[in-house]
């Protein structure tokens, strides 16, 4: 018999375009891996409904076996209304439905009493906000204050957090410059390749690449192997490597950052940042204290002669502080009492449906 | 204040790929609006969930302003979760819903109490298979005896009806072959051209391009202008003077037919049809009575010869007693009537969750 820390059911639901955690790429199954299992760590009765492939200590629930994006067989709409309303299905059985998913969820949380709670890790068209409004006053968290729209009921702002023990804090700086992630106009890969050379520092480029036709256009043709390599996906410990490798990390996002693990994942292992001031950017780094944010390529050359002014120590201290799993565990549980306790003053009230 | 026919609240949920009734292609559109108006002129009380530009004497719900293959800045997946949503937040509103959207609202059905009746219209990939399967106790509709998959809960084949005051019945033969529809594979326009030039007989071809790759590969290089006419697509009125000049309709399908509205169409206006043997289209003609099943375009033109063996009453005949819209409609009664009177049992019974 499992003794929770208290009588509250979550379900959790995953996306289902890559496996929880995810082999490599795929950030919203990362957080919501990071997440479940902080709070099953905790003592929290966590569902989680994911790919049949994922490896959780919570219980699985899976409708899925694999994730779209890793088996071309599999249709995504289909297996996502599938996956969405096999959840739903089970609504009784749970006190809260924390959906990672996106929108579909919520034009199925009106038809259960459950209350949804949903993480927005990103609107990714336009198209989607007419959904979201509709559905405005079901609760929300934000990834940044920044990533927020108007008119949304939100609780909170949570940051992802970051397994520390993932990576190792170095005083001593390496000699490299370093950009990466998924590969796509939006990260400004090119931007840091120019920032690089104008700098005369050599730039590794590391990630999955998400957008082929930008990587061959702007990208492969600037690889030299030697002041500009890319070293393709790493794994856990292959960043670390290279993070040890780093003089600094350049993030030249051109489009406002949601959130940025990149940027606390850098910190982390004592790595200062520059980084474009857009979007979640000035929230993830502190300005002239664990890095510098700047407005295009000639801005950043001179911020990294200015690197030698951070200390790599409040770089770490300001992950310890802000971006750790343990911190976006916690403030989770937050947000859930909350939505606990407002729940139950709307059956107090008799307002609930 | 309205009189209606009976107590019971129908929910009626068109694509909205299309406006309903659509104003040119949308063959799915088309049968919910001849439904609805249908039931609407009997005295039922019907509220249509379509696009908001559709045209009923039903109530129209309608979240969608215009079809997402009419305007392209409307994403399909989008418009579809909040099209489907809206229906199901009302279903305690309604006696029974009557869907014909495909597989989406199955997954929102087991959410709510009211039953609901799906109008399989074709099953479009055997991807969508594994939802029907889920939902296989759910209540079916097939459109033709042939057009069934295993397993499901089929009340009723109930074919599709046609307005028999939209087709003109001539005594006298037209002397042009005539294939008509979506222009696609599918539906073999390229085997009734090579009939049509084996019969050395002319061939009208109209309708909606679909694809265009097939129309410019295989059908384009062939027009001649004279032999061999490609017209566009038609209006009501348009089909209807393309058929008194018809001899004979090819239906050359080359994967089974679901129903098949061209082949009743064409016997409406007293064109015998030419069909390939494949799916429904041996329900839908009577062999050797109101045209011929073929297996190929040998067989094709052989039957092209004895077309002048055909009563032309005989196929206007067929269409009356089987396929108009007032039995169309009178079945899909009985299916409601048959399905009230098993909830009521289901409620007697204690059986409904």
């Amino acid at each position: 018999m499992h003794h929770y820390v208290n009588d509250k059911h979550i379900a959790m639901i995953s996306p289902v375009a890559w496996r929880t955690p995810p082999r490599a790429y795929g950030a919203w199954e990362t957080v919501v891996s990071n997440l479940t299992e902080g709070l099953v760590a905790k003592g929290w009765d966590v569902t989680l409904f994911a790919t049949a492939d994922s490896i959780t200590n919570a219980k699985l629930s899976a409708i899925v076996s694999r994730g779209y994006e890793e088996d071309k067989s599999v249709d995504p709409r289909i297996v996502s209304c599938l996956h969405i309303s096999e959840v739903f299905e089970h609504a009784n059985s749970f006190d809260l439905i924390h959906n990672h998913f996106d929108y579909l969820p919520l034009t199925y949380s009106r038809l259960v009493s459950t209350p949804m709670l949903t993480t927005i890790h990103g609107f990714s068209s336009h198209q989607i906000l007419p959904v979201y409004n509709k559905y405005k006053n079901n609760y929300y968290v934000s990834i940044s204050d920044s990533d927020r729209v108007e008119g949304l009921n939100y609780l909170a702002t949570v940051y992802n957090g970051i397994k520390l023990s993932d990576f190792t804090y170095t005083d001593i700086p390496g000699d490299t410059l370093l950009a990466y992630g998924r590969i796509h106009p939006d990260k400004g890969f090119h931007l840091a390749i120019d920032a690089a050379k104008k700098s005369g520092l050599p730039l590794v480029i590391a990630g999955y690449i998400q957008d082929k036709h930008y990587f061959e256009e702007k990208i492969a043709s600037k690889v030299d192997g030697e002041n500009i390599k890319y070293v393709g996906t790493v794994s856990v410990e292959g960043r670390d490597k290279l993070l040890k490798q780093a003089y600094a990390v350049l993030h030249m996002n051109t489009i406002p950052e949601r959130f940025g693990l990149v940027m606390a994942e850098s910190m982390a292992a004592g790595v200062p940042v520059v980084a474009m001031d857009l979007g979640s950017c000035r929230e993830v780094i502190s300005d002239g204290r664990t890095g510098f944010l700047v407005n295009g390529v000639d801005e950043a050359v001179k911020a990294i002669k200015k690197i030698p002014e951070i200390s790599r120590q409040a770089c770490r201290k300001r992950v310890e502080e802000k971006f750790t799993l343990e911190t976006m565990v916690k403030n989770y549980e937050k947000v859930y009492n909350k939505i606990f306790k407002l729940e139950e003053k709307k059956i107090q009230g008799g307002v609930r449906a």
